[in-house]
C-alpha cells in the first residue's frame, strides 16, 4: 500500500475508479445546459451502441441506485397484469421477486440452488406448462455467488414463446458480451457504477422502442416512470428531474475510457486476467471457490471462509484492509463466505497483491487452516 | 469572467459548489466500509439538529433526485387512503398532486395564483370545510416563481386540526431558519444539491420518528421505501441499494463548510445580500421581479422578460453565459419570464458582475426596451 494512499475495492460496486474518471468531477455543470445535455445524448448513444441495439433499442438514464432502475423497467415496461417467471438462484434474483411484490406483479419463482447456474430448458418447461406467463425476468449474472446465468439461451427460449424479457445486467454490462441481436429482450438493466467503471449514482434501461413507447400509463411511480422520463428527453434532450449532474460527467469519462480501452471484448479480458490470477493465488493459499469454474464469472469470487475456529469476518476484513485492501463481505445464507471482486480500475497486479495481504492478515490473526481438513465429497 | 474557467451557476439547483466539495469527490469509498457509514451517520444527525428536530425526528437519506424524496416521503409517511391538501401555487405543488395521482392518494387542490403565498387561514378553512383531509402537503419555497410559502403559520394550522404536514423544503433547507419545535410536522424532504451547496444525486426525508415507525406496508415501491431504508440503516448502518458514494463525501464537505459559515441564519443571510445587490443591479437596468418584496424568497428571482421584440430567451442566456454565467429560464406559462438563482458558493460580488454581464449582453444583443412602456397598474 502506497502511504497515504487510500484502499483499493475489490467490491462489485462501488468500485475503484480512475483518476480521470474521478477529476471528471471538479466541474459543475447546469441541468438545462445544451453542453450538459450532449453528454447526456453521446452517453445513451454509446450505451445502446454497447449491445449492437441501436436500430430497435433506445437508452432511458435514471438517477438513484442500479435497484431504481430495475424496479423502474419492470414497474413501466410490463403491464399490471404481468405474470412473471424469476429463475431463482439468488439475492438479486430475490431482490426482482421483492419488486413484483410491491408492484402488485403477479410472479413465479423457479428456484435454482445458489451454486448453480439458471436452466435454459427448465425455463423452456415452466414456459410451456404456464402460457399465462407473459415476461421472464432474469438477473445475468447474479452477484450474490457470482454465478453466470446463460443469457443468449434464455433470450431464446423466451423469443420462441414470445415472452418479454427483462433483463438484470448491473454487474455484467460491459464486462460480459451482450448482443441484443442474438439475445433480443424487452429490456436491459444496468448502472453507473459496476464494469462501466463510473461512480455510483445512476442506473440506465436499454430499453425495446416499441415497447418503451407503448407502455405509457403503466408505471406505478412518477420518479420511476421511464415512459415519462423518455418522452421528456425525446423532447427536451434534458433529465425531468435534476440530474447526478457529477456521476453523469464521470460516466461520460468512464465509457470515454472503456471505448479506448477496447469495449467490452477487451475488458472482460482484463477481468478474466485478474480473476484467474486472484483465483490460483488464493488456492495457493488453500481457498476453495465456492462456484464450479464453468459458472463462474469473471467479476466477483465467492470463497470458503477458512475452517478455522480463530477466524471472524470482521477481523480479517479489517487487517486486510490496513494493508490496502477492501473486501466484501459474502451474502450466503447457509455457509461462511467472503467475496472479492476482480473489477474496476484495477488489473492482475493488484490481484497479486491482495493475495499478499490476504496471506500477510492470515498469519497476523493467527489463522492456520484455511481449507477443511478433509473435502466434502 | 476568469480565462480557463468555467461559467458560474445562477441556478436552483445544481449550482456552484466550492472547490472543496468538489475536491471531496476525489475519492473511491466502500458502502460496506466503516469510516463510509459514519459519514452516513454524522450526515443524518447534522440535518435533524437543523431543524432541531434531535428529539424527535430522525433523518433517512435516499439515492435520487429531490423527486424522489418527495414521491417516497408521501408514499411511505401516508396511508394509502390518505386525503391530501395541496395548496398549489406553482409547479413544484403541482408535481404534489401529480405524484398524489400516481400513487393513487386521493388529492385536493387548493389553488392559488402563482404571485401569491399560501394563505394559512385558507388551509384553515379548507380543512375546517373538509375534515375528511387527513394530510397537507406543502412547498415551503415554491421554486416555479421563488414564492416563500409562510410555513410557520400553515404547521400551526394542522397542528390544530390534528392533520399531519409534509413538507417540501427542497430550495429552503439550510437557508431559511425552520424549527420543527415550532413548525411542527410529519416530514420535511430536501436534497444534497441546494441550499446546503452539496452536488445532486441524493435527497433525505426529516421524518417523525413515531410516524416513521408506524409507516411499514405503506410505500407503492420498494426503492422508494422510506421505512425499509430506515429499518435497515438502523440496522446496519448502512444504506439499503449502493449509496452515491461521491455525493456523500462530497455533501459531507458540504455541510461541514455549511456549520463552519454559521448554519442557516448566516447562510440565509449571504442569499439575501445576493438577491438585494441582484434585484437593485437588475432593477437600475429596467428590470422588473415577478414577485412583491414580502413574499420573494431569496433565492431564486424570477424577472419579467425584456418588453422588446428582439428579446429571445436562448440568445439572451447564450450571450450571458458567455460572459461567465448561466442564467435559468422561467417556469411560469402564461407570461414571459427568466430566473436568476442568488445561491451556491457565490457572493454579492458574483451578483453585481452578473448584472453587468446582463447589461453587457443587452447592448450586444441590441435590446433597448427592458421595462414595458407603461407599467401595468
Ligand atoms: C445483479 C445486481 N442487481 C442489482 C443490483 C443492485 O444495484 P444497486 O445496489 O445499485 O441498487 C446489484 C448490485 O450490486 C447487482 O449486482
Ligand atoms: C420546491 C422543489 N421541489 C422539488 C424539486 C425537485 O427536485 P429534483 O429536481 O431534484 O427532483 C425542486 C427542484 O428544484 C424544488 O425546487
Amino acid at each position: 500500500m502506497i502511504l497515504g494512499q487510500e484502499p483499493i475495492l475489490l467490491t462489485p460496486g462501488p468500485l475503484t475508479t480512475s483518476p480521470a474518471t474521478r477529476q471528471a468531477m471538479l466541474r459543475d455543470w447546469g441541468s438545462w445546459d445544451a453542453q450538459f445535455n450532449r453528454i447526456t445524448a453521446s452517453l445513451r448513444r454509446d450505451l445502446v451502441d454497447i449491445v449492437h441495439g441501436g436500430d430497435t433499442h433506445v437508452c432511458v438514464p435514471l438517477q438513484g441506485s442500479g435497484t431504481f432502475s430495475v424496479e423502474a423497467a419492470i414497474g413501466t415496461l410490463t403491464p399490471r397484469d404481468a405474470r412473471i417467471l424469476v429463475p431463482d438462484n439468488g439475492a438479486y434474483c430475490q431482490r426482482l421477486l421483492t419488486i413484483c411484490r410491491y408492484l402488485g406483479r403477479d410472479a413465479v419463482a423457479l428456484p435454482i440452488a445458489d451454486d448453480q447456474a439458471a436452466s435454459a430448458a427448465a425455463i423452456d418447461e415452466a414456459l410451456t406448462r404456464d402460457p399465462s406467463i407473459t415476461h421472464v425476468a432474469q438477473v445475468h449474472l447474479e452477484t450474490g455467488a457470482g454465478v453466470l446465468n446463460p443469457l443468449a439461451e434464455i433470450a431464446r427460449v423466451c423469443q420462441k414463446h414470445g415472452t418479454g424479457l427483462i433483463v438484470d445486467a448491473m454487474s455484467s454490462f460491459g464486462a460480459l458480451d451482450i448482443d441484443v441481436r442474438s439475445m433480443p429482450f424487452d429490456a436491459l438493466v444496468a448502472a453507473s457504477g459496476k464494469c462501466l467503471e463510473g461512480v455510483p449514482g445512476m442506473g440506465f434501461v436499454i430499453a425495446k422502442r416499441s415497447v418503451l413507447e407503448a407502455s405509457g400509463g403503466n408505471s406505478h411511480s412518477l420518479a420511476m416512470d421511464l415512459h415519462d422520463q423518455y418522452m421528456y428527453m425525446q423532447k427536451t434532450t434534458q433529465w425531468r428531474f435534476t440530474p447526478p449532474t457529477h456521476v453523469v460527467a464521470a460516466l461520460r469519462a468512464a465509457v470515454d475510457q472503456f471505448l479506448a480501452e477496447g469495449g467490452p471484448t477487451i475488458r472482460g479480458e482484463r477481468y478474466r486476467r485478474n480473476c484467474r490470477t486472484l483465483l490460483d493465488g488464493m488456492a495457493s493459499l488453500g481457498f476453495r471457490p465456492f462456484l464450479a469454474p464453468e459458472i463462474q464469472a469473471p467479476v466477483i469470487v465467492t470463497f470458503h471462509a477458512p475452517a478455522d475456529s480463530k477466524y471472524d469476518f470482521n477481523a480479517f476484513y479489517a487487517a486486510v484492509r490496513e494493508r490496502g485492501y477492501i473486501l466484501y463481505p459474502g451474502k450466503l445464507t447457509r455457509i461462511d463466505t467472503f467475496r472479492v471482486g476482480c473489477i474496476g480500475a484495477v488489473d492482475d497486479n493488484e490481484m497479486r497483491n491482495v493475495v499478499t495481504a490476504v496471506e500477510q492478515s492470515l498469519s497476523s490473526l493467527g489463522i492456520r487452516q484455511v481449507a477443511p481438513l478433509t473435502h466434502p465429497a
